[in-house]
C-alpha cells in the first residue's frame, strides 16, 4: 500500500529531491557549499518576496521562532502575544522562557484574529516593544488575515517589531513581506519547501537588526549576527545539515520553474478540493471558511465517530496518513496538510478514503 | 577525481546509510518514528557506555553544548572553563553569554589540560558550581586525557557538575561516560557516526537533572525536559531531522556489528598511518605525541609553504580535502580528520597525496 502523507509537515519530497539528499558529504566550509548557500539565499529571498537579510540555520521551526524573539528582544521588554492556537501560544512561551513580560491577545480558536482588537490592545499599552503573530496556524487550519493586521498595528505603533510566524505558510499562501513591513518573518524547510525537515529560515529586516544592536536576551547557537558574519564568507555559523541543503538546490529550481504565483494558485486550489471534498461528505471545517486555510484544512470529527480511531484506519486502511488535533482539540478535529508538493489527486484520495472509512465507524 | 573528505566532519557515510538518508518522510509523531527513536536510543547509550539518558536534538555540536549549558546551570554560576583550544574557548564563550560567571584555564595549544592544574582552580574557588572539559579539541588534534582530569576534579569536589564536550570523540575514542562519573556529555552525528551533520546527542546523568531542577538559565528549543517528555511518547519535542534519523539506523547497525572495542582499535590504526606517514614527510605534529588524537591530526606547515595553498592544491589536484587551521592557526596547520567512516587507505592517500604536493610548493 502506497502511502498519502497528508500531515501539515515533514512533507512529501518529490524523488530526486530525496535522491540529491542522499548526496556524499561536502566540506561545509569549501567552496562548493559557498556557492550553494549564496544561490540559495538569494533564490528564497525572490521567492519570499523580500530584499530582507536571509538566513538559514539548521533547526526546526520552533528553533526559528526562538531565534525571532531572542535576536531582537531583551528580559522585561513588554510584547503583545496575538494567539489563535497552539503555535500562536508557543509563540508566547518562548518569548516567556527568555524574560519578555507577555500579554496575550487570545482569539476564540477556529478564527483569525481581528485587526481591531490587536490595535486596541497596543492603545492600551504603549511600552508594547513587539508584536508576534502566527500567520498561518496549523493547529486550527486559519490563516490569520496577517496583511489586515499589519495595516492596523503600523496604524497605532509605526515601529513596533512585528515578528512573524510563517512556518507553514511562507512559500505556500502570498506573504509580500516587505510590502507588510514584517521585521522577522520565519519557515521551516519541511513545510512548503519540498524538502525534509533540519533547516529553518530566518528572514531578518532593517527595524530588527536595529533592535538587534540593544537585544539583550542570551542567545549563542540562534545567534543572527554570527549568521550573518558567517554568510558573508559563504558559510553558516554551524556545521548545517548539508543532506538538506543539497534537497533544497533542486527544490528552489522546481519551485522557480513553477512561479510564485502559480505555486499559490496550487495551494489554492488543491485546498478547495479538500473544503469542497469535506463538505461533500457531510463534514464540517473547523475553521471559519472566511479565514480557512490553503496550507492545512482542520474538519470536525463527527459526532459519534471516535477521532483518534479514525486516523488510524485511515493510515492502517487506506495508507493515508492524518494528523490528529492537538492539546484540548484531541479526539475532535482531524487535519489535512496540503502545502510543498502537493495536487489535486492526493487530497481527493484522502476525500475518497474518507467516504469508505467512516461509515464503518458508525457516521 | 574521486573525492577523499578528510576534513574532522562532515566525515563520510557509507552508501547505504545515504541511500537511506533518501528515504521519502513519514510522520514523525506516527508509530514508525516512535519505533525508531526508541531503538537509536537504546543502541546508542550501548555505544556509549553509558546508563544515562539520552536524547537526540536536531541541531550541531555547538547546538548540543549550549544544551549543556542552559539546561544544569542558572546566570550567575561561577564555572570553571577548562580550554586548549577553539571549541574549548567556544564552550566557555556560550556559558558567558548565558550568563555564568566563566573562570578560564587555558592551556597551551597543542598540549593536554594538567589535571593537577585543574584540581587547584577547583580547590582556589569553592563556589564553583560546574567544570566545562573538551575530550578531543578538534582545532589542535588533542585528546585530553578526561579520565585522569575527571578523577582530580573528583577527588576536590565530588559532586560538582562536569559538562564534556565529546562531540569529536563519543563513539571513536573510549569515552566510559558512567565509570568516569561525567555529568553531561555531548557529541553529534557528523563526527564518529558515519551519518550526516543535523543530529545533535546528549547524555543527561542524575547529577544533571538534580541540577535541572534549579538551572535558570532561559531555554526552550533546548531544553531537555521538553525532550525527556516527548522521548516517553516515542518523540522528539520539535520536529526532528528525518532524513538523518533514517541514516542512523543502518550506520548503527554497522557500528553494533563491527563493535565498539573494535571501533576504537580502528580509529587507532588508523589515526597511527597518519602520524608516521606525516613523519616520514619530515613534517611534525601540532600536538604533543602523548596527546595526539585518534580522530584528527593536526600537522605543522613546514617553513616556507603557504599552508593556504597547500590545503587548495591538495584539494584541486589531488582530491584530498583537508582541514586548514583556526584562528591564530590559520595557516601555520592543516589538519587530517580521520573519523567515523575511516579506513587505513583513506589516510594513506593523503600522505601519498602530500609527498607529491609538497615538493611542488617549495617543500
Amino acid at each position: 500500500m502506497s502511502v498519502n502523507l497528508r500531515i501539515p509537515g515533514p512533507t512529501p519530497c518529490p524523488e530526486d529531491v530525496l535522491e540529491a539528499c542522499g548526496r556524499q558529504m561536502i566540506n561545509h566550509r569549501g567552496p562548493e557549499f559557498a556557492e550553494m548557500i549564496a544561490r540559495q539565499t538569494s533564490k528564497l529571498q525572490k521567492l519570499c518576496q523580500t530584499k530582507h537579510d536571509f538566513y538559514i540555520m539548521t533547526t526546526s521551526g520552533t528553533g526559528v521562532m526562538e531565534a525571532a524573539i531572542v535576536n531582537t528582544l531583551s528580559p522585561g521588554d513588554k510584547v503583545l502575544n496575538v494567539s489563535v492556537g497552539v503555535f500562536g501560544d508557543r509563540f508566547g512561551q518562548i518569548a516567556e522562557a527568555y524574560g519578555a513580560k507577555v500579554t496575550s491577545l487570545k482569539g476564540e480558536w477556529g478564527k483569525g484574529a481581528d485587526p481591531e482588537e490587536v490595535a486596541r490592545a497596543l492603545e492600551a499599552d504603549r511600552e508594547l516593544k513587539a508584536v508576534l503573530v502566527t500567520h498561518n496556524e496549523t493547529s486550527t487550519g486559519v490563516t490569520n488575515k496577517l496583511g489586515e493586521i499589519a495595516k492596523a498595528i503600523r496604524r497605532v505603533r509605526p515601529d513596533i517589531l512585528i515578528l512573524v510566524d510563517a512556518i507553514s505558510s511562507l512559500g505556500a499562501i502570498a506573504l509580500p513581506i516587505d510590502e507588510w513591513d514584517l521585521d522577522v518573518v520565519v519557515t521551516a524547510s519541511q513545510k512548503g519547501w519540498m524538502v525534509p525537515p533540519a533547516l529553518g529560515f530566518v528572514v531578518f529586516g532593517p527595524r530588527a537588526w536595529q533592535a538587534y544592536e540593544k537585544a539583550a536576551m542570551p542567545r549563542f547557537y540562534f545567534d543572527v549576527g554570527k549568521a550573518k558574519d558567517y554568510l558573508q564568507r559563504g558559510q553558516t555559523a554551524w556545521t548545517p545539515a548539508v543532506s538538506v541543503f543539497f534537497g533544497l538546490e533542486l527544490a528552489l529550481d522546481k519551485l522557480e520553474a513553477e512561479g510564485i504565483e502559480n505555486i499559490f494558485a496550487r495551494h489554492h486550489r488543491v485546498a478547495e478540493v479538500a473544503r469542497q471534498g469535506v463538505k461533500s461528505l457531510g463534514l464540517e471545517l473547523f475553521s471559519d471558511e472566511s479565514v480557512a486555510s490553503d496550507t492545512v484544512s482542520a474538519v470536525k470529527v463527527p459526532e459519534g465517530v471516535d477521532g483518534v480511531k479514525l486516523v488510524k484506519v485511515m493510515r492502517e486502511e487506506h495508507g493515508v496518513v492524518l494528523a490528529g488535533g492537538q492539546t484540548t482539540l484531541a479526539g475532535k478535529i482531524f487535519r489535512i496538510g496540503h502545502l510543498g508538493w502537493v495536487f489535486e489527486a492526493d487530497v481527493q484520495a484522502v476525500i475518497d478514503a474518507l467516504r469508505v472509512a467512516l461509515p464503518k465507524l458508525g457516521y
